[in-house]
């Protein structure tokens, strides 16, 4: 029994100290250790001397995280170029042409989805409705594992390399990924440093979901308003240097790779447009801009309902919850193949530009160059336009696209692949505002209306505010605005697309509608607070007393050995809370469970019946909590205590105790009522 | 004294009420009175059915602060053109020319100084630190009254007006100014809606501190960044919409004014640059601006420690005390006409080209083409650069301008009148980074390095990374970075700002030196955490038990009518706290002072000796502190739980309460320890 102790003690002892780097000798090879340990150190008081050690942590996330975005990218070109070229070599025939181009996605996302679902069930899907809860304090230690990291990494460029055919994007799984790669670097930090580990755990993955924005793109400052969207309700502004000096060291690696690799002669935005610099857009065009919003917004809410539609449908169609529980990849394989022979070009494909991969469908959108007028004018066309490349008129292309990519994207999300929601959703705005743009493009080039001094309308401006304001619209954000101008280096149209942004918000947000992420999370029943507050406002501001079930656990100040013991046996809290007497319950404050242990050690050494508080110190509990606090004021109080266990009161008397993981069982308790 | 208690009653169900517009019916013209209320309510309902009344306040911040900006710069140009056309009309004359120069801002700066002195006192200096300071949560009422916000606004134009002599800038004063305007629509807002105010005056001011910086240079983004940063602890993420809305209302509105007042042709850029847009930067330059960033780091540790030193001096000199509390007026118009008198472009102006405006200097500095080169080459000169008029070599005026400034920018901070200090500081950075350009450009121009292939090397690119950078660590904050951008509508060197910013940053904050605005507040006692601990890092870690005092007033739960009464007349506080008996001390929680008043009407209704519980409620204090608290950890609390009243309680007893007022005095009290 004693001995059992003395080994708790010396484990306490152990995850107490501050230099674990020196401790645990009883290891092989002590020597080679010792020697390595001694390096260690001395390279840890060198990098101290000029920074403290977490600042090279922020250093190495960004860089780490950088260049997985760049190894993905490369690989996704690869692939991309291989399909390209197999399908150009297959010219003539055109039955092998479409196995060509149904097969190639479709065996890469069976793969990919069988493949993530073996190694690891928790990389499907985006990642950001778990990175928000993550934020909002608590654990999901499945999501940050590092076979979660390496199979989100395989599974995504699978899906990336099956093109604009699938239509998924990047951002979501590279924010998940980040962290996963942040909290590698924290458990290596914590190894080094010997500090606590709560705060700066929740510090590095404020940084992380900025780098993952930042890397992702090669843009630090919409990574960091990114992570400031992110937060549950306050972002702490301590986090606010180390989330832009991550950022940037992220978005520099990025881009001195793209540099390296040889595409671009320096350091430049990733889709760099040629919009005339010397008048913009017209000073009415900003009326145009907000009617782009109103458009974007009502889209939005049209799209997120058809997504709230299918999550609904997955859960409650036999067929898709045996499809999606047993047959993944044989589902995704289906879908992926059904979605390839709509785009293929000689189908459907060829009256929506489905040629283009994602990034040159971007690009397309956002050319400053009115594409009806040189359609009509047959002036000098540089390269030839996907987009009407079938003699239909890009207006009809343009319509088409808009109206096929809806539904196929809402079926796309179903898949049980890692992707990302959020580019295709920016290229799906910039379609629209690529239509509006070339109808009053054409409007204007006609004459009827102002007279021919509009000729330098630029359609490509629309675009852009169209892809930040949808994109804003359905994930419920402000950062791509600045996305958007970080994307195309494109500073002149900030104020409109801001406009277009905010309106197009405006009309999301109103009736208190789930965003997407949120309707992720109401799905997945995370304990997200904020999402909860979507689906039913009341939730949030239960009572905790409703919820908090009963203490079983206290100590009276008097309690002897037999008590100590009995609590000790009975509950696993690191601190236990201490009262007057049983028939009072005053809380007195609280003793740590090694402090017990020592008590306990104490009284068998001296034979002794004595009492607890004449051994142990008892510490005072240092912020109380009432029954009558609410559920969100009880969150809020532990973020702000920082993973102490904050006990509950009620007129002085013990009432419970509320830790981050009981906080979460309650929490989930509250979603199933949903 | 029965009817005393009635009408104290009166007060508060009326302060307490939902609709005030609806109330009040004592007083004269009641008719035309009702029927302008009946409209007033009409246009609420209609407003409010488009979105939150709170909205509209919002965007008439943005609006409004964005017209005084329109205003503020179209009466300083106007003045600024005054002089400039009466120093041309005196050509010739020098010792008139040089009355003209010198007196000029000498009298607008005494006229500012005596009537913004005699007008408002606490008009005067930047109001950065008193935002600072309401942003995080205590109120200073004498900074935001209508009176400060005309002294200001009148102070603040014969500042500027004084032109590049004096060398200060609009956006400190601006984001006071605009605060000033958010606490009256905030007071407008509470009359029309009725609602609690504690929780939205903060909001307010949060999103006013963005519109200042907005409308200030129609620069939306960086607005809301500073927003961010210039909190205390916290930026709640549901103050990020609102501040984006309105900021984006300024940035527009000021825009739109500028474009209607004729100049530009649309919507862009105050400061639009023309750098060559096909090859920004040469990747190797990166380190170059590393580089920079070290410069501008260090020269702000410089000019941090002489504004320190000078503030100090003003507080211990006996002459400088004398000055600044009897003769303002005076001491403004002697050290203007030294500032002046040096300034002449006679004397030692011609070498550091005061014949610019602040607005010129930072044009000029931020030139794309490379100075050196154009005077070796004798090329094509559009107009003639001030920078070399007197035939001197450009960097020995830029590096004879940098000196100069120094010390008469530290001078010129002592003036007693409504002025920011960040423009000069801007622009003294941007003078860092031209120099090392054009030293750099001079060097590959030699082509003895790197050979002749750099010839598109850009001077600019530097000037605007040394104005971010400098300005950034003078003032501990990344924003700069990003309103670099905004000013000049160039986003090619993004990327490289920000790196060069985040070093400067690193520099300027190691060794936990207090920045500008910290030193201020210090300087001026204000009760403002953060800079407190960089002044004393111990002083935020005080325990709440050192400094709370005792609580004088308390009720036993058995109290009777006489000692209700006794508590009522010996404190003023809305919430007094029960304890169990006053033997015991336990804390049950608190009756509100409406319900004392009321239980006293009671006793001499029914002249009954009835005890306190069995007639009031007594309502469970939801949040309880420790004396162990820290001082920051009931700061914190404080902001969390939104301008309650806290008890502080030692083992269930009590020990005291902390509130707003209390917790500002404890603050100052620590303030005078330094």
């Amino acid at each position: 029994m004693k001995s059992n102790f003395q080994e708790q003690e010396n484990q306490l002892e152990t995850s107490h100290n501050k230099t674990p780097l020196l401790l645990d000798q009883w290891k092989p090879c002590r020597g080679a250790r010792a020697i390595i340990k001694e390096w260690l150190l001395k390279l840890r008081l060198c990098l101290g001397a000029v920074c403290g050690i977490e600042w090279y942590c922020y250093a190495l996330l960004g860089i780490l995280t950088a260049i997985l975005s760049f190894l993905m990218d490369f690989s996704v070109n690869k692939l991309l170029g291989a399909h390209q070229w197999l399908y150009m070599k297959l010219e003539g025939n055109i039955l092998l042409q479409f196995l060509c181009w149904t097969l190639y996605p479709a065996c890469l996302c069976a793969f990919g989805s069988t493949f993530s679902n073996q190694m690891c069930p928790f990389s499907t899907g985006s990642g950001i409705p778990e990175v928000r809860t993550m934020l909002a304090g608590f654990e999901l230690p499945h999501y940050l594992s590092l076979t979660n990291m390496f199979t989100k990494f395989l599974g995504l460029i699978s899906t990336l390399a099956a093109g604009s055919t699938v239509f998924l994007g990047k951002v979501g799984p590279f924010v998940h990924l980040s962290t996963m790669v942040g909290a590698y670097l924290e458990n290596l930090f914590t190894l080094i440093q010997g500090s606590k580990k709560e705060r700066a755990a929740t510090e590095m993955l404020v940084v992380a979901a900025a780098v993952g924005v930042a890397s992702c793109f090669g843009a630090p400052i919409s990574g960091v308003l990114f992570s400031v969207e992110v937060m549950c309700s306050h972002f702490a502004v301590r986090h606010y240097c180390p989330c832009f000096f991550s950022a940037a060291c992220g978005a520099l690696t990025f881009h001195l790779f793209t540099l390296w690799s040889g595409d671009g002669e320096t350091v430049q935005a990733l889709f760099k447009t040629n919009f005339p610099t010397a008048l913009p857009f017209y000073p009415l065009e900003i009326l145009l801009f907000a009617l782009l919003g109103l458009l974007c917004g009502a889209l939005s809410c049209c799209y997120l309902f058809c997504h709230r539609w299918i999550l609904h449908v997955t859960k409650t169609n036999r067929v898709f919850i045996k499809m999606l529980t047993e047959e993944k990849g044989l589902y995704s394989a289906l879908v992926v193949f059904f979605l390839a022979s709509l785009t293929f070009p000689y189908s459907a494909g060829q009256y929506m530009a489905s040629k283009y991969t994602t990034k040159q469908l971007l690009s397309s959108l956002l050319d400053s160059r009115q594409w009806s007028s040189q359609v009509y004018n047959a002036t000098v066309q540089l390269e030839p336009l996907e987009w009407n490349s079938s003699g239909t008129s890009v207006f009809l292309s343009l319509a088409f696209f808009l109206f096929m990519k809806m539904w196929m994207l809402v079926l796309a999300c179903t898949l049980p692949v890692p992707a990302g929601y959020f580019m295709p959703v920016f290229v799906y705005g910039a379609a629209i505002g690529r239509l509006l743009g070339e109808g009053v493009a054409y409007v204007f080039s006609t004459g009827v209306i102002f007279g021919p001094q509009w000729a330098s309308f630029n359609p490509g401006g629309y675009a852009l505010a169209g892809a930040a304001a949808y994109s804003g619209a359905v994930t419920h954000t402000l950062s791509p605005v600045l996305l958007a101008v970080e994307l195309t280096g494109q500073f002149s149209h900030a104020v409109p697309i801001l406009l277009c942004a905010l309106v197009a918000n405006a009309i999301a947000r109103s009736g208190n509608r789930p965003s997407f992420y949120d309707a992720l999370s109401i799905s997945k029943r995370l304990p997200h607070l904020p999402s909860l507050a979507k689906a039913s406002s009341q939730l949030p501001s239960t009572p905790l007393g409703q919820v908090l079930g009963v203490n079983s656990v206290w100590l009276q100040k008097a309690a002897g050995p037999k008590e100590v013991k009995h609590a000790i046996s009975t509950c696993t809290e690191e601190q236990i809370p201490v009262v007057d007497t049983n028939e009072s319950q005053i809380l007195l404050g609280f003793v740590l469970r090694s402090e017990l242990l020592m008590f306990l050690r104490h009284c068998l050494n001296q034979s002794l019946e004595e009492h607890l508080d004449e051994v142990c110190c008892i510490h005072p509990s240092k912020v109380l909590l009432s029954p009558q606090n609410t559920v969100e004021e009880a969150h809020s109080m532990l973020s702000l205590a920082g993973g102490q266990t904050l006990f509950v009161a009620d007129k002085g008397r013990l009432v419970g105790h509320i830790t981050w993981p009981k906080l979460k069982l309650i929490i989930e308790g509250l979603a199933k009522e949903i």
